[in-house]
């Protein structure tokens, strides 16, 4: 096994971060990795904006809810979907650009564009020893961060990412078990295979919260996602993503 | 610089591969190095498809536009969205999870889930010595694929990864401007400035080009933006997506 999936497999979210910032060459070299990273048929559909100052980080930490660590970290970046700069390329050059910029399929363009530079980004961060955690949080209160980040229209701020030097460790959560994420030549559709595929790892979350909570904990994964998708979270977002003119034909 | 962000910066894509084909192990490594991404709320969104299947490659390959490389690699995964899991768990646990299942905020986890993940995927291959090629040509007509793949509702294959032993080596395309992707602490609104970066990238990939064709080709970046974007593609998109219940509120 290389350093690479050495790394790649080490991954786990850090939550504490000690007040050491990172340097402007972390972070130069953090953005240029996520630049690396594939982009379809060339479009470069997003922006990252770095957050320095603190005010701004504390009214990023209560959208998402509170979270110490969005403002305490060694840096704080912002990943955003983003069609501004092709939308001003279309008025520049004289090309009728509105139609496909607003279709569902390059709001997907844009988001599979952000997340694959976004993990070139993690992934650099945590080779150089550094921690990271998604916050999905921002998406609370898309108005507000907008509203914070002065983006224009046709850019959606999608995730913010914590970055900095780890001070605590945390814990690494099981995964699905890969003959059930991973099928072969076609989806199986065999609902007895399907089922015991969740019921075996549904064993393995239980295992795995009981050993840490010595006992006081033993919900299984069904029962988590059951719980937090019967909730209906961020029902704005579909009015929102189209108010900015994104994903509405 | 380490040996991650070295195998980051060092990405090209891939486009002709020799007939080795992976290992299983190498197959193993790669859909666990997938799995290990962060995962929003720990819903793990996503399932892979392995294509194995000659026939079924080559049925794919005349779906992304006669691509000869979709069928001709080491292996060709497809990588979906997928939320059908959470929709069966949700009946088992007696929770009401479709209104979440179908807002719009839970398919833009399950588009960020998937990259994230297959990031992970193609850093592990290309650690391995072998290259990639992301496949978005597969969104061409996802009636098709989603009949070959047989996925159910709530799945939506988004992309395939063509892998394998690089046959030909490919060049790097110069990426946007750093300044110009990476902004602090708001979007940079000066348009002059904004038009600055545009520029001088345009520069970048016009000295590029005149330089790979010794002078036959000088397109800039906003030409080719311009030209792809004035084109209305994929525009069932939206509508093939609601009707696999997702997108939909």
């Amino acid at each position: 096994m290389n350093q690479v999936i050495e790394t790649i497999l080490r991954h786990r979210s850090v939550r504490k971060f000690t007040e050491q910032p990172l340097s402007s060459e972390q972070i130069e070299l953090i953005v240029k990795s996520a630049q690396a990273a594939s982009t379809s048929s060339y479009i470069q559909a997003y922006s990252i904006i770095g957050i320095t100052d603190l005010k701004k980080k504390q009214a990023l930490a209560e959208v998402a809810g509170n979270q110490a660590y969005v403002a305490e970290n060694g840096h704080f970046f912002i990943f955003c979907a983003d069609l501004h700069r092709h939308q001003k390329i279309g008025e520049w050059e004289g090309s009728d650009v509105l139609p496909s910029i607003e279709s569902t399929e390059k709001f997907m363009v844009a988001l599979i564009d952000t997340a694959l530079a976004a993990q070139n980004a993690v992934l650099a961060a945590e080779s150089m020893g550094l921690g990271i955690c998604y916050i999905g949080g921002i998406r609370n209160d898309l108005e507000k961060v907008a509203s914070f980040l002065k983006t224009p229209k046709h850019v959606i701020p999608l995730f913010g990412i914590a970055v900095g030097y780890p001070a605590k460790e945390t814990s690494q959560k099981p995964r699905l078990p890969l003959n059930h994420v991973y099928h072969e030549n076609e989806y199986e559709q065999d609902e007895s295979a399907f089922k015991a595929g969740i019921d075996q790892y549904n064993q393995s979350v239980q295992d795995y919260y009981n050993k840490r909570t010595n006992g006081k904990r033993s919900d299984t994964w069904s029962s988590q996602m059951g719980t937090m998708l019967e909730k209906k979270s961020r029902m704005y977002m579909k009015e929102f993503i189209e108010k900015k003119g994104l994903n509405l034909r």
